[in-house]
């Protein structure tokens, strides 16, 4: 289905039931240097039974895992699109195989394993390999994925707290205990696993906020922040659910530390960005529909009043997901950063 | 919270925690005439935790299901909410205690044991009392309704395929063995426990036809329109799945027996509901929308080409269920028939 | 179409084919004690031509708008929908006549005409009558509105803002310098003329922020909480636009001038409420879909590290509009403040 | 972008701020030999001011219609996305310039000026070029197109009810004067332009029927069914508008003239449609959401009765408009038909 000009890479993708490894497929796909050859899933069958949109464009029976089976098929990279927790349990014997892995999951963001426990509520299930994963943000962290055997694939939420502040956190610009990350997600974030929280004439027509002052990501957001400032960061994170299938946006407000204009913060963002070909710093606010689909993060800032304020918007399944893995993945293999995705 | 003229009724709700229940107890606390003094659920709680819309509006703690203390209560009349099977073991012990119910599941709409068998899959758990249940239909059946102990409440697609051919099959306007009932329905209608058709993200943005050729409403609808003939109708039901929370919207197509205009049709449908105070009969295409929380069905006929097109319009969980069961009520219990519903 | 024990007010609505007037016109048909004798429009045809959900629900004719003709009606109220700018134009020659009027738009909102000319762009229409308006906020200025012949109806936003921070800003809990008001709306608040903003294609799927810094609901937040405060509170307010018919979502925060548990901020907020009808607090978080329809404003208050987070819900086109103003009508003629609102 | 391993064709597109033309461009930036030379529109500005989505994607200014001008840039082929009537103003210039057209409009789709008066409701403004034109509808013309120098690029509903029948109508297995296509339609299909019947709070939460029996996609489908028959074929298509971005749902009910069984269909439907890339035959109901963003049309057939049901989903922006237009681009420049589209 496609001419590839140099060798495709072997993949696997670990859980293939979901929404992020469904899009991950798609975009594999379309990549002009992967080959798709194990899906892995609890049910052997056609890929096409559990995703009806994959017939006929992918002719794959979904297998148990079974790492040495993928290493026999050649396979270089396994991509792992499983629940927290799952994950961990496959990465071991993966790496002992000599199989690369990109982790979708959250088992290998935060490096401090006592912090993983705290805000997951059991101990770290894998904490050796913990020590050598590479947090896969690629805007920040280039270099140390194009060489990592382990890569923690970064949130969804997160990419936008993170994304949107660098550039404030690395120039000093604002007060690093003083900063709101208010997000809203569509539905998809949810996961595929039907709940009432997510079933349609519960979350259609509405907007509510969840998890208010305990989700999971504040801690990853405020350590990639606080590896930037060199000192730490406190972020209060406030995540939305609203009636869309796919999108994030996020309002971020911070305190600046000395006065400063809209120019001058969109000149600092674009100068920040100027090789990152998947961050687009407009000068007005950015929808998530203008993302959809796509790996772009948006962003836009604004001074008002006594604040910087933030708006970024990206699609939560490809730019934060299985877009931004496939970004690593092109890093960790040599390829143009943008294969694939554009 | 509301001034009553005359006695109140007191009445229960069976099955609490689905969506036709919170819609029926919301019509019911702004009926003038009606006091909710029970609702029963497997679970014991404030129906404000199950419903939080209902949060300081109704104080009631959901209870097991016992016929006798629903008459201690002083119980006249119980609505049924629970699932088909579920609420014909109910029926029994209420009637039995002098309650009269008005059933909302399909248990007592089919009038012919055999029929039910074979589109339900299972023998009918109450035929004794199936023998004097009354269709709950009030622009067909009002009289019936007024004396019944047992009023089967009508299914939501089938109120737009009955009424919508009622004129046509009672003037013998078409052809009885060629009548297509295609149907769009909004999520709700598929009840509150999560499934994955039910998804958010499976179901919006998408239509999807379902149940091609074996919906169990469509011996509903043909056992009504036989009735009306006097001689057996044959129907093709489709129904699909369209991403919005409420709303059925029915296109029929029916073949004309004789030349016929769209004037004389409208007026042929004025006509015959010019004393249903929920039926209006527009001369544009009815959007559901306009009939959205509210018990009216709106219908539209048209002549194209060989056929005859009715357009249908409704709410499925006010006309399609609880306010039409409520219209039942008012009619049993000798309330003007709109009470409590415009 | 109802039995109305006491005589009934006559009112009149201006600007009837909008999405508040058409909201007005449903509950005020419901309403015990108000007969809807003239709805003004400069298209002159049944208002169920502008509103087909209204067909053979209300008979009237829309007619164009002069003072006299309402007065000689025995209107005694008029609910002014007009936008903002040709309302301050129909109020004077109302007043003039003897008519109350409960004006929905924003022109007498912001009690110093300087504010308003800063935020709207241009001088007031009607100074004048401007010193004499109420700000329609039944919960803070209920006795005000009984005897006012002139109530500015608050904005949509601005009620969740007030109502939302009203307990803490009263208790002196907060810093009044340091607040922002972040806020999503269903895009019927954007208004029924066709624009790209609120073309479905467009707002469908997306979440988008709007009037970052510049929206002109900020004043109106501001005064009503330096009112409460005795000194200037300063607010940053952001409104999103999110995809659903109605429903606004508020999430605010505050810093606290000392420390305070969930549960005493919960308490606080309930007994400041105490006789509040319409204002629910409860203690999980708020959806807008539980106020859909209703005209209840929903609080939760949380305290999140350094911050206190209140999240507020209520629908837009009811309690932020319509059903308010009904509140204030029922205030003004010495009604139960709930007739016809629950 | 891309590594185009042969010379890429130089392509115009006319109309560049509609939906069609955003999701053409998108499909030609990824295309492997397609280059984007020129985009006309009446306002001259940066294509990503008119589509944001295109920001720092598509680098290029709308300019004005010049057909010379389109020549002189090397342009081979232009795709028309101009509505119709516009359309074919600019089709013979384009063609005495030499340049090649695939025109999304309605204007030579019918090959009968009469026809197309009748419906359109003027007479054909290029009758000469019409005679010309090749419908473009691959799975039934592929050879002609591979030639052709005006292709009139096929209607988004016809396709579903043309490729949905065309097995049935090839085979004469049906009554070819007793044929139904209920299709239900995202809003997307209405175009950019803002008016009330896509204003965001009129179609949410809406399902509508609109144009019954004189939409203009009528005899389109006529026209290509009657092609394949031999004879005159006549149809009756009811469309709906239904809350979804994108997709087209068509249920299908067509009479046969002998028994059939499911199998039999399918296996007549697979066998016809073996060599078609993008025309997918399944056994369960296909969901529109199965094809978004993809050039596949999905089929499913039954029995049901006395009737042979079609169920047919497509995404009405790529297979039903500019995907399509793609695989004829594919065609007539000799590339593989699915370039650009999987």
């Amino acid at each position: 289905m496609k001419t590839a000009t140099k060798v495709a890479v072997k993949v696997a993708v670990l859980g293939g039931s979901g929404y992020t490894a469904l899009e991950l497929l798609k975009i594999l796909l379309r990549h002009p240097h992967a080959e798709i050859v194990a899906i892995t899933s609890r049910d052997a069958q056609p890929i096409s039974d559990a995703h009806p949109s994959l017939f006929r464009r992918l002719d794959l029976r979904t297998e148990p895992f079974d790492a040495d089976r993928l290493k026999a098929k050649g396979v270089e990279v396994a991509f792992g699109c499983l629940p927290h927790g799952a994950s961990a349990e496959a990465v071991a014997p993966l790496l002992t195989c000599g199989i690369r892995v990109i982790d979708l999951s959250a088992d290998y963001r935060l490096r401090d394993a006592a912090v993983h426990a705290k805000w997951y509520g059991e101990p770290h299930h894998d904490p050796v390999n913990l020590k050598h994963a590479v947090y896969g943000l690629p805007e920040l962290h280039a270099d140390a994925i194009r060489t990592a055997r382990l890569v923690a694939n970064p949130g969804c939420y997160p990419q936008t707290g993170i994304l949107g502040l660098a550039p404030l956190v690395h120039h000093k610009l604002i007060d690093l205990r003083d900063i709101i990350v208010n997000s809203c997600s569509g539905v998809s974030g949810a996961g595929r696993t039907p709940k009432l929280a997510a079933h349609f004439p519960e979350c259609n027509e509405s907007v509510v906020a969840y998890a208010v002052g305990t989700h999971r990501h504040t801690p990853e957001i405020e350590q990639s922040l606080s590896d930037i400032a060199g000192v730490p960061v406190e972020v209060i994170f406030t995540p939305h659910l609203v009636p869309m299938d796919r999108g994030i946006h996020s309002t971020i407000y911070a305190t600046p530390t000395r006065p400063v204009t809209d120019a001058e913060l969109t000149q600092l963002y674009r100068d920040y960005y100027e090789r990152a070909p998947f961050v687009r710093v407009r000068t007005s606010p950015p929808a998530t529909k203008d993302t959809a689909h796509t790996n772009f993060l948006d962003l836009c800032v604004k001074r008002v009043r006594g604040k910087v304020i933030v708006l970024a918007a990206e699609d939560n399944l490809v730019r934060g997901a299985s877009g931004v893995a496939v970004q690593n993945f092109n890093l960790m293999f040599g390829h143009d950063e943008t294969a694939g995705l554009l």
